[in-house]
């Protein structure tokens, strides 16, 4: 079994790095935090005897050699990067897990037939550049690595260049990069384990997500003497979108989630009718039938919307992916090494997207889930239990060493 | 009669400070381009035999003696700072008819008994500090001084830092200028005087306006695994508001207007749920009992929200002022103006506020609209006729030289 205190001490460490006055953490995608917390798990992994690469995407793999130098690396990983007001756990558990891992071998001697690594995969929140999941999106194909490095944030920095400002831009080609095998721990970041008072979820697939761009374009005008009659007010059109997007939610039970995360009115002024407003969607469903049913709500309501408030509404289909279920065998090995704690587990979907939905585009793919509390994260209240983080992580550890041989 | 081609070259050249692409003015108080226009308007002033000072609050006072060095001067004048995507026009015309005027009267060697003094209001638009009005506000004991020095921006700089950086921090008290009466010309900003075909309006005072900023506290959550069911959407809770404040408008017809114009959610992540939004309304009514039913029922929606949606809605009432009439002696002034050079108007109620609303608290006071196109004000493609500006100077002129004595 690995070292659930070390773990902790490490994730308690790596939550420096961004600290908030809330208990969490903000360390956005290639700023010099995010560089820090690069920086820390680099050199944990030296001195625990592996050597690191980076590709040119800025994903990290360090690697512990196995016995049979060709064969292609069991590879376990997430992310260090966070959202503006987000927690110690989403992401930096899934490294620091896997770093674990490779601990717990070093301590046992354990000798493997495939190499281990763990990854840390660049801006998978989506946050600071969207969409999400970037660096795996190259990994998996679903993304160019130049349309991936000319992204921009909303300062419009680019991303190529901010990530050679922090000094992660590598050398490898971010596609070459086989696997035996790919496994993730991370925190459920929903109730369901807590509700159901369980340790350890088995992940079988990830729900499908549409995220859309919409731009609302009124008149700009003064508050005071434009007459209620001849307005055209971008945020009150805005307004009733944002009712649409939540009640498409509703209407798409069980399973459907719709969210407007970000919106930016214009010119943003007391006193004057916005003219202007820029929000961002986010659909999911576990049914690809159903996200489409979502999709297509959306776009009716934008056209009502902009059919009765006499402004013009430009929906993006901004990012799309399909459900994806994780593989079978692999998803049986985290069964398997659950039962050999004795852990209750369940089947689970995930709400989130992860790495680990775009690895499966080019490996065998496996998630491990963990409680969090009151089922909160992408919030810096966001908390675990060290017992059910040491749970994950045993598992990993069994479902890892089945996969590389030993 | 005043000088038609030499008063739009001055607003030609003052919008020149600010100019945005698409033939607005962005000159936000107090920034640097606020004093380069200011500076622009000093020398002019200089080159027109006039002298200036200026109050603690940065109000900005250019003097042509008159004839009784113990008279109370008659005063006019306006605002030089803008909208963030505003008008070349909005301030800028009430400041340089006043300008013209004395150029005009130096054209033609007229004395007058008293005094004659063109003022430069200080942050009248309310845009970059809120409320609006401050400067005049000041001098008509709306606000201390103290309260406005300390308010900040957006980005946590305060007015009185500001206002020293520009060197605009004068040393008169700002309460201590007596007046015999104050004019001000503006354009309407609405579409009542364009529609009607008339070159003047005689406004016969300003409707009240009523401004809170709401505080929607919900729950941050991820947006991916959080069910439907138990989301505490502060974004979803706001827009519900904003739909409310735009009922209330429609409802209190005919006269209401209700704005949400500035909104800012957080943590603004596309895939965070939203757990708080700041927004703020503007509600106005020419008729003050149906702006305090526009208040209630403000309150009650945010109430209603509030027990609805599950979170919180916290509401301060930020700013008040009721309708406020002009001055009837020097309204008739106006009209006399208007009479005399067969200028066809009508009396109008001001939309917006204006300096002259404060300044009405301290001395007689009236205003004299001139049409703009489209009615379309605060918004970059504000524009209005040069024969129109021409009419209200004249206008102006005549009631100043009424008012002043020659
Ligand atoms: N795990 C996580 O927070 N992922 C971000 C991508 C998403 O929004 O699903
Ligand atoms: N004239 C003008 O734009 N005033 C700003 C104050 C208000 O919003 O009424």
């Amino acid at each position: 079994t690995v070292n659930g205190d070390r773990l902790w001490q490490s994730l308690m460490d790596m939550a420096q790095h961004g600290a908030t006055p809330k208990g969490g953490v903000c360390r956005l995608a290639l700023t010099d935090i995010d560089k820090a917390g690069r920086d820390l798990f680099v050199e944990w992994c030296r001195q625990a005897g592996m050597t690191t690469r980076v590709d040119k995407v800025g994903n990290i793999f360090a690697r512990r050699p196995g016995r049979d130098p060709k064969a292609d690396p069991v590879v376990t990983g997430s992310h260090l990067d966070s959202q503006p007001t987000g927690g110690r756990f989403d992401g930096v558990y899934g490294v620091l897990a896997g770093l674990e891992v490779v601990r717990s071998l070093n301590d046992q001697a354990i000798e493997t037939d495939a190499p281990i690594e763990v990854a840390v995969w660049t801006n998978e929140e989506g946050s600071r550049f969207s969409p999400a999941m970037m660096g795996s999106g190259v990994y998996g194909g679903a993304f160019t690595l130049e349309e991936i490095l000319d992204k921009q944030d909303i300062d419009g920095k680019r991303f190529g260049d901010e990530l050679e400002r922090i000094g992660y831009a590598g050398e490898d080609d971010p596609t070459d990069h086989p696997m035996r095998a790919y496994f993730e721990a991370h925190i459920e970041q929903g109730p369901i384990l807590e509700a159901a008072g369980l340790p350890v979820g088995v992940v079988t697939g990830a729900q499908g997500q549409r995220w859309h761009e919409i731009t609302v374009t009124g008149m700009e005008a003064h508050a005071g003497p434009t007459p209620m009659a001849i307005r055209k007010d971008a945020l009150v059109a805005a307004a009733k979108i944002i009712q649409c997007v939540n009640e498409i939610g509703h209407e798409h039970q069980p399973g459907a989630c719709a969210t407007v995360g970000f919106i930016q009115s214009k010119p943003n002024s007391r006193n004057v009718i916005p003219g202007e407003v820029f929000l961002t969607t986010d659909l999911r469903h576990p049914d690809d039938a159903q996200l489409t049913k979502m999709d297509a709500a959306l776009k009716e309501c934008c056209a009502n919307v902009a059919e009765e408030s006499g402004v013009t509404v430009d929906v993006v289909d901004f990012w799309y992916f399909a459900p994806t279920p994780f593989d079978e065998k692999l998803v049986t090995l985290v069964r398997h090494g659950a039962d050999l704690h004795g852990y209750q587990t369940q089947p689970i979907v995930s709400g989130a997207g992860h790495d680990a939905v775009y690895v499966a585009r080019r490996a065998p793919t496996a998630m491990i889930f963990t409680p969090c509390e009151d089922g909160i994260s992408h919030n810096e209240v966001e908390n675990a239990k060290p017992e059910d983080l040491e749970a994950g992580c045993n598992v990993l550890y069994h479902a890892m060493l089945e996969a590389a041989g030993w």
